[in-house]
């Protein structure tokens, strides 16, 4: 029996809370605009924060002047690099100082920060600071980065991976940050056998998560005991409280972390250096500070998804086996590592694909440029190489004249068969999503030509969508209160994706009861047990199984209670709805949780009370099977499965792609709440959208020129399809609450493949980089049609 | 092993941090004055509540008009009876109504509230509430509300212990809220053996706990949750959730209760009904409301020590064998019962005092009367009838013409021997508290004729302490943070006794850790594990023996991840200072906490995490021993043990008594904090001197005439004697956290006896009635020399 079945009550009727879509817990005050955020809360004194942005994308930090800026009423702490100790934080890299030391090394990285009694005063401030810059030789592209005789960026460079090591390959790439090589087979010689082959170089944007809410942090330091408590827009009560600690050199036990409502992360509220540089203002101020970003000053001073470059060549015999690819990935991770090297670790671990390919040779680069640093992005490397390897699979079935769902099918990893390194796939369900995704769009029948509007082409193109869910660790508490309802702790960040109401319905099955019966509560580091992240598809899966894990404890608890109770062994008895025991088949006789913890809290035994923990279990790289240089470890999560099918259609005057309709195919193992499900489904698919069509940083002598939502192209409603079909499969998964695997991040990865591969079927036009503006789709026709690229 | 010595980890130094007296963790922002109490907080749009009291003592409430009040500007809820559910609470019988509903039972009980903008329009529109009363015969004293002619307070009464199932005792004493009776051996015919009796009649006063900070409670209602949450002055965040939800009919999930500093309690912070009348305004008024309490209508309306009445009979042989006890007791539980039933049965309990008596009848009634409703207090019903006790003990001594040293001696239960009902006494140290209370004293030389200043006698007084130690339960969370320091989560308050402090350095010796490496948390119903309550001499014991458990399993935890680290087995493993596992007998193998929490976090366990429960458990009555009437169970903690002497001089002409020195020891087990210890000694004593010298609430016609400080006197620093001398035994507890036991009540609970030993001894004056007022011991003395009582 697996730990979830065991966690699972034995009798309780678990349907009549899962897979049902009660509304959200915060639904009301989110509608109603009573919902607390971190810029909605203000602390007495508190004073206003804001930082200064290097003009230059690459100089030397020569001199600070901030007496003027001192010396303003109302100006109540002025910092500067030589104000701070000098730690660097970093989630994989420690190279990033909270504000810039000696060097900037991108345009718009923080230099000073104030707190003043107002914004206003603030900014003011700001301006009022003087600092002499030697500009630096600047290089912005990371092939070109790559070069030894790039300008350098980080003289003191730490490197991961197989450079870590390997001080001869350090040295001819000064700015490589991570280099990973994956191989299988005969990667070299494999090529003579290939009857077909295809090769393309891609590129992906630098898309920005575009988060509704800006960066937000509220500090104060109790000025007697030194504790500093954090209010702050984050994705990771714990992870933000670590890099205060780290970056101010306290110990963690003198942080408290306290996370308010949050208005979305998608992986850029991970790492953040705004909260460190917050309590470093409040400290210095002797006041409570809050310092939100505007929209330019975060679009400017956060992160981007990491923008890529992708040589891709596969080869596979006339029958559609694919035997062989190679591929060269160049990860921009702009001028701080971050976590750039595990999200480059991913891209290389993905860029087989969810497919049987014998032979391959994947090399990796994540490479310093001055531009804004990259990071953790909803896909974590994935969405970039998912895009290349799907348009490359729809350009192979094309060259061997066959479907592009028979070819993936031909190819599809089945359930027992390993992942790159060795990590098994648990629950192979490609092939089912595929055939729901081909049957749900009707595929054969739009893939035939179709009237279309005139003077428009209609398309239909599909991807194939593999992920992971489940990442790294978790654990949760859960106290039965004295008149019967939980308490259930966790620290996971419902950062909108509505992960509070899922996990309390897990919850609320696990033990019988209803949602009022139970006080969700979290996240606050003081308060909640360890989670490590929103992130990672992982929320739903991990701190799900720690909640059933800590329930099965407290049913063992309350039936130790109702079996002396009842006096009837314990095998008898069962939960039955509302917080109550039973005897089984016995209807009348029973007692209530109240009555148990009335018991337990008066008569004997003490509070009801258990704390879980679990972490996934990484897989190390198996070297009989795969060469790795740079990686031991690779198997992060369990492996999840989609497919998704787009039908397009593309303006031949402009070029302009609108997709008319959506299906996003989602193995989800057991549906918790379906309408957050979909939810999921449709947000990703979106803004998967605008990493196909829209949405790409763009700069210009190092200067970022689009830092603004009039620049920066969003999709907004009527850029989206009229219906995103999103399709739910339950193939339960062994280790997940109830069966059910995580979605959020799988929901995003093959958009930009299916688009692509649509607008080739509408109208020919072979897009190999993204965003698909008109102009380049307009360019990719007139290149298919003047015989380049096929 | 016992569960403690478990938990103590094998090479600790734990020496280093316990036994030693670190200054209290929040010491620096009490000094400062930063500390934050309930009622220092503000929320934005915060309204203020006050009560209005009733001018009667018994009357029915005939009709309300709040129609001038209501339209009052800035008048924003006003509340009666009328407005709220008919939710009775209560400790033990809930009787009693968050506003009086259809009758006053007290003058000055709670007939409306009102929230209002600010205190002055709140007061003032309490006075324009107009409520006609028609008055109802009233009864004040306990013995006379017991007649079955007597003014009925509560028509539908519930009674408790043996009244609840008889109701031919239940009719005839109509007011009676809980009777007890306990007998063992042959009670009635003994008394013909004993060769010496003495016979007393006692009285005890309502003393207040006038703690330092009156009660207050800031509420506020999320109005899309309907969630409530509380900040206040509480000793129990948990009881506080409890009974806000029980009063307006709330699940606990719906209750949020957090505990800022808390500036004393003493028993009167237990069981409020201040915080669910705040809710109720908050509710009503759609906004937050703080209701802070002036000394006044705190004194009127909240709660205080049950005066008691006490007839006792004690016989022994002539050469100092106590044989025989007749007592019967009356605790005045006022106007309301709450924990009256229990007080009254701890009192019982204790009436046999901490010696081998086999022949005793005790009957000890709980009765209603038209007073202020009367709770725990300090020594929970022990101080009242130890007083009576330790006096008769000594009057037998010197009928017998013995020390009464010696007599107690000669009688003292040791371990092994059981206490009334046959809980054991496990840790049987009165004799050498005695004997080292009279070693410390000088007490031969004292109680030998002795100058005194000229008009003034000078005489030394003692008496035998027994109180109880653990009541309950309590959990305890604890978690490693990814930096290795840790989280100790309970849901203890420290009500200013200190036990947060006492509680980290537990955590901290258990795990080898400085007080910095600790973060101490809580309390607060929503991240807190629960504990019952600050109260019985309970925290330290019983808090920090969860906190010892959990720290066990921390412990084990963490030896599991440094066995593989180490490569070393579990058993070849040890603790070592600063968070710290090395291999036993290597000092350079080891790892620090640090290096095992980003093991667990990134590479394989999870996160580090624990959570503990325990409760005291319930002996029952052993009916082959004591016959109890009314009672199933009474041991409700582990006995502890102490002795205090007191040498003072009388003033001849006003009869005003000094204490010039005093004496206080205790088997406290073993000693956390010496400072801490001390602390709670002393300030028990001087609580203990209030009681036996100055402190009374006084009635006249059912009117409170002293509710205030000036006409309450609470002992002030001339009052006190010069030197109080704390003397800490360590005899340690096996079951207790490294062998800790309780002090905080023992503290108190002999003084009273001491000081009227001591009067006698300097005067002769039999002092039967405390406080012992200069016109009583004058009064006592006049009695005396005419030859009355001895």
């Amino acid at each position: 029996m697996s730990a979830q079945e065991k966690s699972r009550p034995g009798s309780t009727p678990v349907g009549e809370i899962l897979g049902r879509s009660v509304p959200r817990l915060e639904a009301r005050e989110k509608v109603t605009g009573r919902a607390v955020y971190t810029d909605d809360m203000t602390l007495p004194g508190m004073l206003h924060g804001a930082l200064l942005g290097s003009p230059h994308a690459h100089a030397r930090l020569l001199a600070y002047d901030t007496s003027r800026a001192r010396a303003m009423p109302g100006v109540k702490a002025v910092l500067t690099a030589e104000d701070l100790p000098d730690h660097r934080i970093g989630a994989v890299i420690k190279d990033q100082p909270l504000l810039a030391r000696g060097k900037v090394l991108y345009a718009g990285e923080p230099v000073a920060a104030v707190a003043a009694v107002d914004l206003e005063t603030a900014r003011r401030a700001l301006r009022a600071i003087d600092i002499q810059y030697e500009p630096l030789p600047e290089v912005f592209d990371p092939e070109e980065a790559l070069r030894p005789d790039a300008p350098v960026l980080h003289e003191q460079r730490e490197a991961y991976f197989s450079l870590a090591e390997n001080t001869e390959a350090r040295a001819r790439t000064p700015n490589a940050a991570a280099h990973i090589r994956l191989t299988e087979g005969e990667p070299d010689s494999v090529w003579k056998s290939c009857e077909v082959i295809v090769e393309d170089v891609f590129e992906t944007p630098a898309q920005q998560h575009i988060y509704l809410e800006p960066c937000s942090t509220l500090a104060s330091v109790d000025r007697d005991s030194g504790k500093v408590t954090v209010y702050t827009s984050t994705q990771s009560a714990f992870r933000s409280q670590a890099i205060i600690a780290e970056a101010l050199g306290l110990p963690m036990s003198k942080v408290r972390v306290i996370v308010p409502r949050v208005g979305g992360g998608f992986g850029g509220k991970t790492e953040s250096t705004n909260q460190p540089i917050t309590v470093a203002l409040a400290k210095a101020a002797g006041a409570p500070v809050k310092m939100t970003f505007s929209r330019t000053d975060d679009m400017v001073m956060m992160r981007s998804r990491h923008a890529c470059r992708i040589h891709m060549r596969t080869g596979a015999t006339r029958d559609g086996r694919i035997l062989a690819r190679q591929v060269k990935l160049h990860y921009d991770t702009g001028a701080y590592a971050d976590d750039g090297p595990f999200v480059a670790g991913v891209g290389a671990w993905f860029a087989r694909g969810p497919y049987r390919i014998p032979h391959f040779d994947i090399e990796c680069w994540c490479v310093y440029t001055n531009r804004l640093r990259a990071s953790a992005f909803r896909g974590f490397g994935n969405p970039q190489i998912h895009f290349a390897s799907e348009v490359q699979i729809d350009r192979l079935a094309e060259k061997l004249n066959m479907d592009p769902i028979e070819l993936r099918l031909r190819n599809a990893l089945e359930t027992g068969e390993k992942w790159i390194g060795g990590a098994p796939v648990e629950s192979g369900t490609l092939e089912a999503c595929l055939e729901r995704a081909r049957e749900a769009s009707d595929w054969s029948r739009r893939r035939s030509p179709r009237a279309s509007t005139p003077g428009k082409r209609r398309g239909i193109g599909m991807a194939a969508v593999g992920h992971v869910s489940a990442l790294l660790g978790s654990s949760a508490t859960i106290r039965l209160n004295e008149d019967g309802t939980v308490t259930v702790s966790t620290g996971a960040v419902d950062i909108g994706q509505g992960s509070d109401t899922a996990l309390a319905q897990v919850a609320a099955a696990a033990l019988g009861l209803s949602l009022e019966q139970l006080n969700f509560t979290g996240p606050d580091t003081d308060g909640s047990p360890y989670d490590w992240c929103t992130g990672g598809t992982r929320t739903t899966f991990t701190v799900g199984r720690v909640i059933t894990q800590a329930c099965a404890q407290i049913q063992q608890q309350l039936f130790e209670q109702a079996s002396e109770m009842l006096e009837r062994p314990e095998q008898e008895l069962e939960l039955r709805p509302g917080g109550v025991v039973g005897v089984k088949g016995r209807p009348e006789a029973a007692v209530t949780f109240g009555a148990i913890a009335a018991r337990a809290l008066y008569f004997k035994g003490g509070p009801i009370i258990a704390s879980s923990r679990w972490m996934f279990p990484a897989v190390p790289i198996d070297p009989r099977r795969t060469s790795a240089q740079g990686l031991s470890s690779m198997g992060n999560g369990y492996f999840v499965f989609g497919a998704q099918v787009v039908e397009v259609e593309v303006d031949e005057l402009t070029g302009h792609v609108q997709v008319l309709e959506a299906w996003s195919v989602h193995d989800v193992g057991r549906v918790i709440n379906p309408a957050a499900a979909e939810g999921q489904i449709q947000g990703g698919f979106v803004q998967g959208l605008g990493f196909a069509l829209t949405e790409e940083l763009v700069w210009k002598d190092g200067q970022l020129t689009n830092p603004s939502m009039s620049g920066y192209k969003v999709l907004g409603a009527p850029d989206v399809p009229v219906a995103i079909h999103p399709i739910l499969l339950e193939h339960p998964h062994g280790e997940g609450p109830f069966g059910a695997k995580g979605v959020a991040e799988a929901s995003l990865v093959g958009v930009a493949a299916a688009v692509s591969n649509a607008i080739r079927h509408a109208t020919g036009a072979h897009v190999t980089r993204i965003p698909a503006t008109g102009e380049r789709v307009l360019r990719a026709l007139m290149t298919t049609r003047e015989g380049g690229a096929p």
